[in-house]
């Protein structure tokens, strides 16, 4: 029997686990969920000494766990490595969801819960596709896994981990699921990321709480000098305006953005799925553009002075706000995160003090599609899917990718089979059970295509 | 024995009954304290009656009651009428109090707690003069009190009390201590008050919070907009860029700005107390004036996206602030709030939406210095300070100050005592144990001197 139908005779069980997993959770950003985070990564451990892997490690960082497991079955043969990571995004605002992020429902044939996609779910998918081809004996190459728990904060130490056993991560492709396709109507294998740098700055003004009838109009209101701040860093065309923020920004040519303007993508529908009467960029880009090949800048978070109940008058001694931006192909993170703090700095009235506190970066990347690790993920999809899959650029970044391909020198396939609507890192993220069921398929079909191609 | 020697031999038990009432978290803006407020107006119930009013009730009104004392010794004497408030602003931060909020303390002659000056310290100096004038047989005239709990929520209930009560609260004079006086070497009488326009705003963008790379770059982030928003709103020079927001403000004649800049003001010590290296205003304008004689637009909260420890890259669905305007005389209240809705509605891009609630105003008020009144406050000065007061303008609003001119046709003196380092609305708010006798002291003396003008 091949690996598509025991997974075919298992997929109840497969997802019971999935379910199982959801129930932990494994918000790595905030501390008080630590433990959390670690039984999320113990229960991935168990699942690969299961499924049949011959080595299973919980390896310590000065962070979160990283899952490491592996079935050698010949050093002759080929070996994918999967990355994967079992750590989620805040679930807050909590009233925003309609079942608890942490109590997994299924509704019309989806799987609500935060995590259910991200990355849970596409990573979970990795380990039952490994069970299938272990068990039906049909593996036809080596498997590695590196399944890390910070990939929400930053990845902060998978770096170390990765640049100190090279030898161990040793492989000819390496395999990841966290991406999105178009719609399951039009499959397609991302070849393009953009990167990050994120930010948190703090505006200080008067060095206490002031009463805004009192000193208001003659001390400096830390939240107006931060909108203004804000506000300065993009013009009325939406350009960011910090200086040499766009060097390096490759202008794609008008053939490029034709080809780019070919996949199916339909402005209505996607304002009337977010409710917005329009959308709002850059000028001179479509919104395939704005969020495939254009960097930018978001405000995610913003607090200061009184935000309870009723009013006060209160001007207040500081303001923060986090802020990120991302970035394109040859735009630095590191190099990005320098010339925001400076400009940032540069641009504070003499009222104030400014602080900026960079967080976490990460590279943006992109991925030939012509090698014979894309070759065997794109006949994946066309024998799981009856379709060739689109190469497309994504507007998310996984800094890791960049870093594999600089530490390890491979190119990452990014098989990824969510929907932009699944919501990640939103209320009620969910997951399809097709899209859950058709990943497995997919990654099992690519095994054996890809040690076909490499043999 | 005269009211003098009576509040000297009781001063001690005048501070401790005091610090009792500081106890009492009567924070009018959080429902969750609705208890306390009621139990800080029986407090005060209780003194008037050990105090010696022949009558005292708790007016109950929709939101915290209202406490009324009168001892009428004959109809034919005149009458002071004395307004306070006995409820508080939230005490939040509360980590940055070096002692809880509602745990007084007693440091180098000075009280620290919520609402020490603002209003339970200068209310209460009222609530122990008139003791000591009725215990000593020297209260010269008839006392009235009106005690509200709702005046850092804008007095929402005692508009509808004074409208209905006006025969009940017919007065000569109307004596209110919730000012400050420039220094406690230069007493000063508050006779300009700015009002207030208080609105809270909301900015939607997409129904949902978004992935900021997935969705970043083409869709509107409602904190971009909300801040590019408020930077409009002043221009480079500190003035206020909303269409007729000047139209009713009086400039003032040269004559009257040198009177003002004859005011002792140190900038230096001013920058110094507050840690900052510079103010910032409207252009054209001293730091007296910005605070005296200009109308101000604060945003004393703002809150939108994640703002939990570490980073998450959202692009949320709203963000919000709240915005407050102080107002000059002859500038409406209602008029501003109104003219900034429409203003702030119609800078909104079509990318999002937007509400603006407004919660409390207040109109602003210039007091005679020729009125019998304010003599006999600027006599009662001299005697227990052995200075001539200063006539100054205050920032601060106290919205029913227009409200008693208006209705009960009678100029308030504003006879405050506090000092502007005082802290009030901020932590670690504090009194001066000196200004609290003092006051209690002038209070007395200008019950002697009114009525002997008045006869």
């Amino acid at each position: 029997m091949d690996a598509i139908q025991h997974f075919q005779s298992n997929k109840e069980r497969y997802l019971e686990e999935l379910l199982d997993l959801l129930r932990i959770p494994s918000v790595s950003a905030d501390s008080k969920f630590k433990g959390d985070v670690r039984k999320a990564a113990e229960f991935i451990k168990t699942k690969f000494e299961e499924a049949g892997a011959d080595t299973v490690e919980l390896v310590e960082t000065p962070g979160h766990p990283i899952v490491y497991a592996e079935k050698i079955i010949d050093p002759k043969l080929p070996t994918v490595l999967v990355y994967g990571h079992y750590d989620v995004q805040p679930a807050d605002p909590y009233e925003l969801w309609d079942s608890p992020p942490f109590e997994p429902v299924i509704k019309n044939e989806r799987i609500y819960a935060r995590g259910a996609c991200d990355d849970k779910g596409q990573m979970y998918m990795h380990v039952k596709a490994f069970e299938s081809l272990v068990k039906s004996g049909s593996l036809p190459c080596n498997a590695k896994f590196m399944i890390e728990g910070e990939e929400e904060v930053g990845s902060s130490h998978l770096e170390t981990f990765v640049k100190e056993n090279k030898k161990k991560l040793a492989a000819d492709v390496i395999l990841i699921s966290d991406t999105s396709i178009i719609s399951n109507e039009t499959p397609s294998i991302t070849v393009g990321l953009r990167g990050l740098s994120y930010l948190e700055v703090e505006v200080t003004g008067p060095n206490r709480d002031l009463h805004s009838g009192v000193y208001g109009g003659a001390v400096a209101n830390p939240i107006n000098v931060l909108c203004d701040m804000i506000a300065s860093l993009q013009d009325k065309e939406g350009h960011i305006t910090i200086p040499g923020f766009y060097d390096k920004v490759e202008d794609l040519s008008t053939e490029q953005r034709s080809e780019m303007a070919k996949a199916p993508f339909d402005l209505e529908a996607y304002k009337k799925d977010l409710k917005i009467n329009d959308v709002k960029g850059e000028k001179g880009y479509s919104t395939i553009e704005r969020t495939g090949i254009r960097p930018t800048l978001d405000v995610n978070g913003i607090w200061g002075g009184y935000i309870g109940e009723g009013a006060k008058t209160v001007l207040p001694s500081k303001a923060n706000a986090k802020i990120s931006m991302r970035l394109v192909p040859h735009q630095d993170s590191d190099e990005i995160t320098e010339i925001f703090t400076k400009h940032f700095e540069s641009i504070a009235p003499k009222s104030v003090k400014v602080k900026v506190t960079p967080h976490h970066g990460g590279e943006p990347a992109v991925i030939s599609t012509t090698s014979p690790a894309y070759q065997a993920a794109s006949r994946a999809f066309e024998e799981a899917w009856g379709k060739k899959p689109i190469p497309t650029r994504e507007g998310g970044s996984i800094p890791i990718v960049a870093l594999f391909q600089k530490e390890l020198a491979l190119d990452p396939i990014l098989m990824g089979f969510g929907l932009d609507s699944d919501a990640i890192h939103s209320p009620n993220e969910s997951y399809g059970l097709f899209n859950f069921y058709k990943g497995i398929e997919t990654i099992s079909h690519f095994y054996r295509f890809f040690s076909e191609l490499e043999k």
